[in-house]
């Protein structure tokens, strides 16, 4: 609770932050995301968009119950690809990429426009959000994307990624997220999938980490060391079971350190 | 001209009238509608949305050039059917059918926009639009997707069509068309696809027709007689070899008989 | 124990049943069946082909398991409805659903034949089997489609389908079948869907009814009148929470009766 | 002439060529190749099957014209991509490629044996095509799916490729082929499209390279030098205006120049 009260006394990063979650990751007869029990403790919902999940019924009732909620809505873009569920990297022509950014968030603006809300945000889904790290042309495109869906959406994504980059370059706000499960390198940046532990799967870690990311914008490395994390919202996995109660602990702990939960959009 | 004047004169049915033709329906590489030619014919464009043609690209570009025209920007919405190009009958649950229907229509309302123009109208493609010539039940979907893509857009179809009772009955703005190249039976209604002579082919034909229709607001009927046919706009075929050259001859030939080309919307 | 002793001195229709369930509902990231429990109570998979469900990956997986248990492996073709998992009624023209049937078959045999077995039956699945119960056209086009995909394969329907009897018209063996959790009515027929009742949800119940319909052909309707039910496969279902279980007391109470469980084909 | 007859006289590589072309390359209401011209010419028809191209009832035509006019029918598999014709080079996982490209091979084969011919060879499409021309990974899982999908079908590619190499491993038999219309570099690899005049558009040039090339072995690079060009197999392009005719003056220069037109497989 000290911490949580120099947290508060002095502003740092961390002191306030959002959680997100892909929601609305189904497709006609599947479901894969628990989006009513996510809704309750997510401050932003990055709504799949038909892309690589997310059809239109999907959209509408997630869309409605953030709305009911308070929930800020965002649209998660992806590659077309519901076979591999935007995970496989593709080579998207930049005109093309931009427009498929672009018809994703229009089509996702109606039913957060019919709920009452809007989109406030973009995140890229899967393989997208991957290579959109260090691809600057990719990036580039679904920024165009975004200014071409028009307003001024801000962009959540990778501290440090091209995407963030390209997004400030045009005049978007750009957003930095953790990962409260993911394993951060001596460098500050995500593990790959491939190494051992990339993945924090133990409950309690995750909890305990994301904690620590927030008041302390700092996290254990892999290799030991305390390394720096600056975040503005941290994302918490919605397609695994147990899924929705891990991330209810997450916010109840972040609470209880006295951190505010609220949208950056 | 004696006829034109006196349209202009005493206004009649059709001394104004919109003509209209579905345009982007062609599909990543495959292309199908000469868009360029036709968007110097028509007033209004009815733009493939991507469910049974249309890809983001196309959309993107048939709006830019239809808002450089002036030319008005339409929705045409379709049943879920690349490989059927729309033209399957289907049985869409009623939730499903409106969330589909106001998906399309902000995916190309992100594009229209974007063109600095909006979606001015919705007209579904196809299967659906001859299915909710009857069904009550799938034409009141599609107006409840229209209603849930907000505003008032108005709904062009078949005079006396399910479609059209249920967009008056939701306070949406109803529009009647004609087909410059169908047959009309004794009653007004189109003839069937299915008898011999339903669809004209004869150029000369369709311009003298189209005229008839704009300027005495009656066509003789495959039976002989002289029907009524009270039409806001004209829809002209676009998917065939010359379309846009006949569509063209048609245009000319209501300018000369004296007859104003207006948009609806 | 006195009635299978009965069943199997005196061969009657049902001493002798095969069970099939519909498996490899998924499709990429999202599943549905729980394949691999089922695969060890059936004697007939149904794997879907991928029109509105079952991506390669699967289907290669469902023909392996089923090859290695020695469960048959039948083509559970579909229309093209990924989004509305085949459960949507299309009017598609004959040819085209004649070779997507086709085509369908061929995709499920490679991998069939790449785990050591063959298709052995081809079963419409949701709304073409639906459909196929009384619209001859289109079970005309789904046996064209068998007859094009070669050899005989035998067909999987409903008693007094027009697809069975089209089957037969065209010398391919039809296979009747019963639903083990499905209300009867007077007639012998299937209970609409919307008839409450229609379901049985009750596992002591679905056992029960499926033992009578095998050894007695008989199953009490919705009325309360025994009626006749001739059906040489039983269908039980794989999609519902608990599938597996319920058909594993299914299975052990026919074999407690004294059925022999054995695949048709 | 002299030079054909030598080629008679004394069997070298060119005296006898296959010519391939894509075929099949609609979808639905799209079309895209002149398949009825470009078989009158082809010894082997690339047929594509329906993850980037071809719907069922094209594949099933094509096959059917193929089987009358003797030519081979091969498996032209994609990524799954119809949105971009399986142009965007994708990262597929090995296992999903292999069963996709199974699922693509069984699906043609059912429409092959049904016009009495059989499924004679593999050819990756576009994207798959280049990707597996260095990346050995994905090659083996192309090669790999051609493996589960029985039989010992050849695999027609490019000289010196993975794709190639990978086949010859898994015992498959590989065909090397030669571009008509394409720029090659003094190392006897294909100039990259980015290149200026890596594509040839000039008709008499396209004839007079493809006979060079067979009859020679050889062809002039873009940078002046003869280079050795061996190939069994000499890929005409189908998709552009003029192309069938184009292919029929290649054809009937080879023919003149004493070359035997025969398919490889």
């Amino acid at each position: 609770m000290t911490g949580a009260a120099q947290v508060l006394a002095e502003p740092e990063p961390g002191g306030v932050i959002d959680l997100n979650a892909d929601l609305g990751e189904g497709f006609g007869r599947w479901t894969l995301t628990d989006d009513e029990a996510l809704l309750s403790v997510v401050t932003s919902a990055n709504v799949a968009c038909g892309f690589h999940a997310g059809d239109p019924v999907t959209m509408r009732r997630v869309c409605e119950l953030a709305a009911e909620r308070g929930v800020r809505i965002g649209a998660q873009v992806s590659y077309r690809d519901l076979a591999g569920f935007g995970r496989r990297a593709m080579d998207v022509p930049s005109d093309e990429l931009a427009a498929e950014v672009a018809y994703q968030i229009g089509a996702l603006e109606v039913f957060a426009r019919a709920a009452g809300s809007r989109v406030a945000y973009v995140k890229p889904h899967g393989a997208l959000y991957n290579r959109t790290v260090a691809d600057a042309e990719q990036a580039a495109a679904v920024v165009a994307g975004v200014r071409m869906a028009g307003g001024d959406l801000p962009v959540l994504g990778l501290p440090g990624s091209a995407l963030l980059a390209e997004a400030e370059r045009r005049q978007l706000r750009s957003v930095a997220e953790a990962f409260a499960d993911r394993a951060y390198t001596a460098h500050g940046t995500l593990a790959s999938r491939r190494e051992p532990g990339a993945v924090i799967h133990e409950p309690d870690a995750v909890v305990a980490r994301s904690v620590a990311m927030v008041t302390r914008g700092a996290v254990t490395a892999l290799t030991g060391e305390s390394v720096p994390v600056g975040a503005r919202s941290l994302c918490l996995h919605g397609d695994t079971p147990g899924a929705a109660r891990l991330a209810g602990r997450v916010r109840d702990e972040l609470r209880r350190a006295g951190v505010k939960l609220e949208a950056f959009a």
